[in-house]
């Protein structure tokens, strides 16, 4: 049989939804969990899609995460809570926290949460679009397992800690930026060696300090800050506020999912909700927000460029074209869930997009 | 008479002071904005230090900065409040958004706040510092006018919009990031051009969008983003919280204040401070910020790096030494100054470091 590889994107959820409850996670965890999956394929982010299915899985079967453990607050203010996670899945937490920065938003303006003992969160996008769709501003942050030396180092300490931030426009596609602060997402670089491909010189280095152009030799090093010294220090901000100031891990404490099998990954988040119209008309704001992305992309271009983007643009594209015509899944991938869903009793074919 | 080139840092903020009370600002304010350039320049910031004296003074005597004029609010919560800076300078409207956000923060554990309405605020490093006296952790961002093209663009459409964070640590120097988002500052391709000398190719773009190491030809053209897209929607990000949201200039409508003398900058800013104790006991916070920093320095280095840093540490050492030895100005810097003194009435020799 030769396995489907392509699949429309809700029954793709539906199945890692089902794959969840039926390894014991509660029904709204598991819509979460897989939402925040299918999302991250459909914009493009491949690496942080359904692909991460299985490790999700088996750090829940090792007893790494809990999926009943609510998320309790530490300590809170008018403007702010500090969350402890509990070792529920990532997107669980992370949704958990987000609602907690919105509604506190809503109440007062802003709205900032603190997180601890979360685990691997998918991408920012994933909570920034929900937080455009009731006209917040949303900046998240989270702090990720040792990957990238500090500038002049030559093995990994800080983590590829993702950026993101959120920005409703009016007529145009909203604003969303959502980066890891390496030159490119760790996860890319898995998504080349599992294909076999090299990568670009400049986004690694290897075990001893070299520059590679081998991804599997990458992943065995280091990738590098984006930006020299400048993303170094970004991350680190990341690292601080999500890690040091809530008392998560940080540094060398966020442990690895693939690798720390005895430790929880507590790793921590950081959101900042923005109630646009506490500020300035929501429509104002909007009319703006469309002036700056109209006039940015009117810009001349240089030569060989076809257009200005905007940040959040080439995946909005993405995941209309995805929608459509369905998930591509690599056959290693599709391989896998295929026998996770055997091992789950749930179908992966049911997911198949007719060709 | 051959002019002193090296001067105390103490006596050169007095001068700065006394030229700007002499040309009609308050004594508070010419005290703000004298530290905040000393400050630069103590820090090896020198692009943002009292070269700034003539283009600030100008400005003013040009009738397109307010010294009389007091920060107003426009709109306020709990948690943030929206200044208009009705166009006073830079350094004192940040001054004022600082202790608002500090303010904040002490009562409700975060405070932030935006403002339009202001002018160059000279470096982010000069409000973080205060913070981190008072124990608080500040993000603090500005817009600036259009030196920057968006990726794929060929001229200036964006800000080398800085972003800086300050953290306090217990033994150890602060974190002090202080960056702007291309890959220089730009103050330093006009030091370059002022000395004649070349700059790096990747700094910068001529007019046409070509490459080049002319200091001259860049200023004509544009300085480039940090880290490619990454740093242009960073940028983007700056701009949106410290413009568009505040209802100053974005974009083309943050003024040029070396060329635009029909209208005020319209500079935005964005204050965020966090007051650490609320989240988790500062001291337990310290250790931790001591405990990352030092791991992070003992961290192995490739051949020929000789220390891992921290940001902010250089400038912080810099600072030391200068306190120490004075700050050394290009003879075009000290011939401006010499001469602004002259017009005031006030004596840029009285600075002058004993040899
Ligand atoms: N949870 C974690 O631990 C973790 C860690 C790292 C990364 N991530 C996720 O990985 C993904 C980021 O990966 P990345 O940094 O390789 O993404 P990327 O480099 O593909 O894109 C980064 C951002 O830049 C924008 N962009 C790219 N080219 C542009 C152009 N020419 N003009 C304007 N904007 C442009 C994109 O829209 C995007 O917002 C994110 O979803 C992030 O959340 C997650
Ligand atoms: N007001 C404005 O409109 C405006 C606009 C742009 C820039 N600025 C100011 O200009 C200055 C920034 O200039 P820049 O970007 O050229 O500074 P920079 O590149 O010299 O330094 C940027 C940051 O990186 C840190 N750093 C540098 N090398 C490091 C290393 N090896 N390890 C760890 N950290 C390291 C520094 O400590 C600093 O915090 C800032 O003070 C900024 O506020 C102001």
């Amino acid at each position: 049989m030769s396995l489907p590889q392509r699949f429309h994107w809700e029954k793709l959820a539906d199945f890692c939804e089902s794959v969840f409850r039926k390894a014991g996670v509660p029904t709204e965890t598991a819509q979460i969990v897989a939402q925040s999956l299918v999302e991250a394929d459909l914009r493009g982010v491949d690496s942080h899609g359904v692909v991460r299915t299985d490790i999700y899985l088996r750090r829940l079967e090792a007893g790494r995460i809990q999926p009943l453990a609510e998320p309790s607050v530490i300590s809170e203010g008018p403007g702010f809570t500090l969350l402890d996670g509990n070792n529920n899945f990532g997107a669980y937490v992370g949704m958990k926290a987000l609602r907690t920065a919105l509604d506190r938003a809503k109440a007062g303006g802003i709205g900032i949460v603190g997180v601890k003992g979360s685990n691997h969160f998918g991408t920012g996008a994933f909570y920034a679009l929900q937080a455009i769709r009731e006209d917040m501003i949303l900046m998240v942050m989270s702090n990720a397992s040792q990957t990238m030396p500090p500038t002049g180092g030559i093995r990994p300490f800080i983590g590829t800690n993702p950026l993101c931030v959120g920005v409703p426009a009016g007529a145009e596609q909203p604003f969303v930026l959502d980066m890891a602060t390496s030159v490119v997402a760790r996860g890319k670089i898995i998504v080349a060696a599992q294909k076999g491909e090299p990568i670009p010189l400049g986004w690694a280095i290897d075990k001893d300090g070299n520059p590679t152009t081998d991804a599997q030799a990458a992943l065995e090093g280091s990738v590098l800050p984006v930006g020299g010294a400048k993303g170094y220090a970004i991350s680190m901000v990341i690292d601080i506020l999500s890690g040091v100031l809530t008392g998560a891990g940080y540094g060398q404490y966020v442990n690895n999912m693939y690798e720390n099998w005895n430790e929880d990954q507590n790793v921590g988040h950081f959101f900042m909700a923005i109630d646009i119209q506490r500020f300035i008309p929501l429509p104002f704001f909007k009319g703006r927000m469309d002036d700056y992305i109209r006039s940015l992309k009117a810009e001349p271009k240089a030569p060989g460029v076809p257009e200005i983007l905007i940040p959040g643009e080439l995946e909005h594209r993405q995941s209309e074209r995805r929608k459509q015509y369905g998930i591509e899944l690599p056959l290693k991938v599709a391989e896998e869930l295929h026998g996770i869903g055997l091992r789950y009793g749930v179908s992966l074919l049911d997911a198949a997009m007719p060709d």
